[in-house]
């Protein structure tokens, strides 16, 4: 019943052109294949997704780290006023099914963490910058549990994910 | 752009059967008013909440204690997963625009008095019990910043929290 | 091995003097009894608490809302930044084998309402004002788990809790 | 006042023998330098930092994800719970003046990368394995603000640290 939940991570105002660019396009084809965006709801690329999904029919959850609405992004459908600070970037991956990295610093890396904690398929998108391509096809700990596995697009990395779901 | 966002908050599992009818009716009232319902995704009040909204052509909303999305109740469409246990008490409180309760023991209590830190309107529904009726009509500290008010159903305490939202 | 840890809650900086004195001597029952003294690490209660202590050759620990140390009070030894806001509450009233409330707003009654979900002996301070008088022998809600004992000064709370922890 | 807080991070009880003793020496010379220990309070490296820390005359704090005090390991003088799993981690690195990595997973990163965030002094023992090994001389993003330094052994790693601090 419940749908796919897709989060898109990575640097927020001092984002690039370029991320910004990947993130709208991973927004588009998260709605289109019908998924619910997860972001931490505030500007770059977590902004540029919200929009990509709402301009494509999708619905948009922001998890922001303070307590007041306003905080959240304008194309934000629902809004998660966590007031926790940056410890909120533990839920933001925690409710997804599956996260895609666009460019980002030390807070996506953060996120990436969780993620590879909780096993989630996790992709990063190739010339999107920052931690995503730092740590793109790699793993994150020597047990090797979890490959952030590189994509080439957004399409590409969001069939990565719902093929993962349905099996 | 973003919709209302009501809490229902009250009892889980150990739920009357009123209370269950009642926090259905406020789902169904949240749903017919065009906004989001929110509230902890586990069962009892909750869950009926959800239902009812769901049955209605609303939107639900869990922000569950648990890191997997397998404890929320069926009806939720959206899933938070805070992985942070009671202390999401904090988050279902902030991320509402109006809270109304159905019930309820401590932990309901506890939700309310987030409502009240946070200045919050806060709709207890009268003969639902719990805490909702032993707080009812009452300020939960001697600052008396924000009276919990007593609605004699769902439907006058929604309508409550959407005038309310209106000024 | 590990010490008892007591926490001593109520009123931030709008704390009465009265409340004040209580603290006071709270935190110096605390040091007395060789327990440690928990509290949110900020000023009022907390702060007059911490002062007690400290003059008594106690150990006291701060839970604050912030990221930096720089929010506690100079009487804290060891300060813990939890970063969380006021979901912090969760974490002072967890933290504790027993709980002492001098005054006190909603922040307060929130911190009861983890202890008493939790277990937790309670002893709310006659005449100290605020929630610690408003809900000082009473239970926080239907279930009747657990009242909140009142002591008629500083050194019965603290024997009140000792002695529970014996048993 | 307060004393210099340094955590000691690693892994939990998958820990190696050659880092177990790393951890203990690091306990003990955080002690001689009259420095508390933080720590995430369970077992492996945290439990034998702890026990460094003890058997040395200093003083212990741990800081679990459960709610419970029982979980902490028993060299823990002070234990806050905080109920909030693993999104704790967030709390050890904030409330650390210095941060020192001994081996560790996924989890160990995530810390260092809050230490990244928050601007702590971080040193990782060579020779520890895991991701103080991976990342140890590494910067966490490509902002490069702040260089994660090997030290060769605990004595080095908590004279940096004391250093840093002392400017």
């Amino acid at each position: 019943m419940r749908k796919l939940q897709i989060a898109v991570i990575g640097y927020n105002n001092e984002c690039s052109d370029v991320a910004r660019k990947m993130a709208y396009e991973a927004g588009k084809e998260i709605a289109r294949a019908g998924a619910v965006l997860v972001c931490g709801g505030l500007g770059g690329v977590m902004e540029s997704a919200c929009k990509g999904a709402k301009e494509n029919g999708g619905i948009t959850l922001g998890i922001i780290p303070q307590e007041e609405f306003s905080y959240a992004n304008q194309f934000c459908d629902l809004v998660v006023c966590t007031g926790i600070g940056f410890a909120r970037d533990f839920i933001v991956a925690s409710s997804a099914d599956g996260i895609i990295a666009v460019g980002g610093g030390v807070g996506t890396l953060i996120e990436m963490g969780v993620g590879y904690m909780t096993g989630k398929t996790m992709v990063a998108l190739a010339g999107s910058g920052g931690v995503a391509e730092l740590y793109g096809g790699k793993f994150l700990d020597e047990r090797n549990r979890l490959k952030i596995i590189v994509a080439k697009d957004a399409a590409s990395a969001v069939k990565i994910i719902t093929d993962k779901a349905k099996t």
